[in-house]
C-alpha cells in the first residue's frame, strides 16, 4: 500500500466512519432477526423439518444477498474513506442518507422474503437498493474530492473507487426492471452486481495503469 | 479545519465517546426492528400490497423523524466533543443521561406510530424529545467548558454548537403543544427543527465572524 | 488528570476495550426491545392510554434500573482499564465472563418486569447482578494488576477503583435477601448501591489523601 | 509482550478488525433476544416459574455454548489480526465470509435451542460451526501470512495461532457426528473444543520453546 495510507484520518472524521462502521454492522447482523425460527412439535421428524427449513428458504436467500449487499456499500464506504484525511461538516449530511437506507435495508429484505414472489415487496426492495446505490455514488464522490481527500490519493484508485459505486446502481436497476416482469428472478439479477464492477473496473483499469506508468 | 482538530482526544474521554457512538447506532438502527413486517397470502395482488404498505405509513415517517432526531443529537456530540481534548468522571453521569434517552427513542417511536393520532403517545414522543433536548444542551455546555474543552477552541465555534443545541428544545416544545391540539400534526411540528437551528446559528454568526474578524 | 492517561492502552488491549464497549453498548440499548409496544384501537382515548402506560410500569422502572446497573459496571470498566496499559492473554476469559454475564441482563430484566412481585424472577435478577458483581470485582482486580496496569498509576485509585466495585456486590446481596421476603422492594434495594460506592469510596479517601500529600 | 505489538494496524486494517468487532458483538449479544420470556399470570407460585425456567433450560444452555464458541472465534480472531500490521483488499472476502457465518449464529442457536435433540436443528448448528471454523482457518492463515503480517511477528506465535483455528473444526465435526446419532448429545461435544485447542497447541509448543530458548 501506498503512503498516504498510514496516516490515518483526522479524529472528528474518524469518528464519523467509526459510527458509520456501527450502522453497517448493527444492520448486516439484524438481517437474520427478521428470520422467523422454527418451533415444530417435539415428534416432528427429518422431512417434517426439511420441509419447515426450505419453506424460509426465501428468507434464508435474501439473508444472504442482502448480506453481500450491504457488504458491498462498506466496502466502497471503506475504499472512499480510506482515501480521505480531513473532516467538513458538509459530509454529514450525505452520509447519514446513506446510513438510513442501510437501517432500512433488513425491513426491506424481510418484506420481500416473506411475501417472495409479490411485485411490490420485490420493487420495494429494489428501488431501495437503487437509492441506496445513488446515494452511495454521492457520498463517494463527495469524499474523494477536496477537502475531504488526501492530496496524495493516487488518481487511478479514486476513479476506480468511484466507477465501482456504479456497479451497485446498474445490478439495483435491472433488477428493478426485472421485478416488473418477473420477480421471482428480480433478486438473482442483483448476482450480476460483481459482474458489473468487473466491467466498470476493467474500463479504467488500462488508461489508469498507463498513467501510472508514465 | 483548525489545527485544533488535529489532536484527538485522550484515551478516556476517546473511549466515552466510542461507548456514546455505539449507543447512538444502535438506537438508529433499532427504529425499523418496531415496524411490524407485512406478511400477506400469496395471492395478494399490487393493491393489497400498497394498501398494506399505506397502513404502515406512520411507522415509515415515524422512522425517517426519529432517525433524522437521533442523527441530529449525534451530530451535537460530535461538534461538541470535536471541541474537546481531556477527560474527567464528571462527564459520565450527564453523558450516561443522554444516552438513556436516546435508548429509549425507539420505543416512543414504535409507541407513537403504532397509536398514529392519539394524544397521549405523541405527548410522550414530543416530551422525551423535549428532556433529551434538554439533557443534550447541558451536555454540551459541559463538554465545551473546562476542565473538557480544548484550550485552542475558538470562542465562535463553541457558542455556535451550544446555541444550536436549542433548535430540538424549540422544535420539541411546539410539538408538544401542537400534540394537546391536533396530534397528528405534531411530527410536522419537529420538522420545525433545522430551521430553529438555522434561526439560532444565524443570531450569533454576524457577531462571531466580526470577532474573528477582528 | 495525570501524565499516565495520555497514553493509550497497546493496540490487543484497546480492541479488547473496544470489543467490550459494544456489547455493553448493545446489551443497554436492547433493554427497551423487550418493552412491548401497546397498541390501542383507533378510538382509544387518553384513559385508556394512560392505564396501558401505568401496567408496564415496571417494564419502565426495569429498564432504567438495568440502564444504571449495566451503566455502573461500564463506568468500573472504565476506570479500571483507564489505569491499564499493558495486554496479556489472561485478560480474555474473565472479561468474557462478566460480558457473558451483562449480555444477559436484558433477558432477566425482561423477566423480572413481565412478572413483577414474583420472587423466582426477582431472585434470578438479582442473583445474576450479584455473579455479574463479582465478576467484575475480579477483573477489575486483575487489569490493575501486573502485567496490566500503567507502571505510573497512583496507588490510591487503583485501591478507589477496585473498592468501588464491591458496590453493586453490596446493593445485589440486599436485594437478593429482599427478593425473598418482599420481592416487589427488592429493585428499590437496588438504589443503594449508590450509597454502598460512597461508602466505601470514603473508607480509602482519607488514608489516600494522607498518602498523596505525603 | 513484544515490540511488534506496539505498533498497531494500518487505519485501513484497523478500520476493518473493527467493523469486524462490532458484527461479533452484535451476534453474541443478540443471542439472548431469541430466548422467549417466560410470561406467567400474576398469581403462579415458585414452582410454576421454576418449571418455567425449566423448560427453557436447552435455551440457557445454547445461550452459553454458543457465547463461548463466538468468543472463541473473536479470540483467533484477535489473536490473529494482532500479528497483522499492513493492508490489503485481499482480506475483506475471508473476512465477510467468516461475518456472515457468525451472524448467522443466533438463528442457529435459537433453531436448535427451541426444538432440542431433533436431528436437523441440531446437525444445521454443528453443520454451521464446521464451516464457521474452516472460514476461520482460512483467513487466520491468510492474515499471518504476506502481506498482512507483521515481519516481525514471531514465527511460533503464528504457528499456534494457526494451529488453535482448528480446534473448533474438529469439535465441531465431532458434533456433527454425534447429531447423527445422539442429537442432544451433540452440544455437549462442543465442549471439547477447549481439549482439542490445548492439545493442538501442545504439540507445537515444545518445539517452538527449543526455537526460542535457541
Amino acid at each position: 500500500m501506498d503512503d498516504h495510507h498510514d496516516a490515518g484520518p483526522e479524529p472528528m472524521l474518524e469518528r464519523l466512519i467509526f459510527f458509520s462502521d456501527a450502522v453497517f454492522a448493527i444492520a448486516i447482523t439484524l438481517l437474520t432477526i427478521e428470520i422467523g425460527v422454527p418451533h415444530l412439535r417435539r415428534s416432528a421428524g427429518v422431512s417434517e423439518h426439511l420441509a419447515a427449513l426450505a419453506q424460509r428458504l426465501p428468507n434464508f436467500i435474501g439473508f444472504l444477498v442482502s448480506f453481500a449487499v450491504i457488504a458491498a456499500f462498506w466496502n466502497g464506504h471503506h475504499r472512499a474513506f480510506g482515501l480521505a484525511r480531513s473532516y467538513a461538516p458538509g459530509v454529514k449530511a450525505p452520509n447519514f442518507q446513506l446510513l438510513c437506507a442501510i437501517a432500512f435495508m433488513p425491513f426491506a429484505t424481510a418484506y420481500m422474503s416473506e411475501n417472495f414472489g409479490a411485485v411490490v415487496p420485490t420493487f420495494t426492495y429494489c428501488l431501495l437498493l437503487l437509492v441506496t446505490g445513488l446515494l452511495n455514488v454521492r457520498l463517494i464522490r463527495l469524499v474523494t474530492s477536496a477537502p475531504y481527500v488526501s492530496p496524495t490519493a493516487p488518481v487511478d484508485e479514486v476513479a476506480v473507487v468511484r466507477l465501482r459505486g456504479w456497479g451497485v446502481v446498474l445490478g439495483a436497476a435491472v433488477g428493478l426492471a426485472m421485478s416488473l416482469i418477473q420477480p421471482a428472478l428480480a433478486q438473482m439479477m442483483l448476482g450480476t452486481i460483481p459482474g458489473w464492477i468487473w466491467l466498470l473496473q476493467r474500463s479504467v483499469r488500462p488508461a489508469v495503469s498507463k498513467v501510472s506508468g508514465g
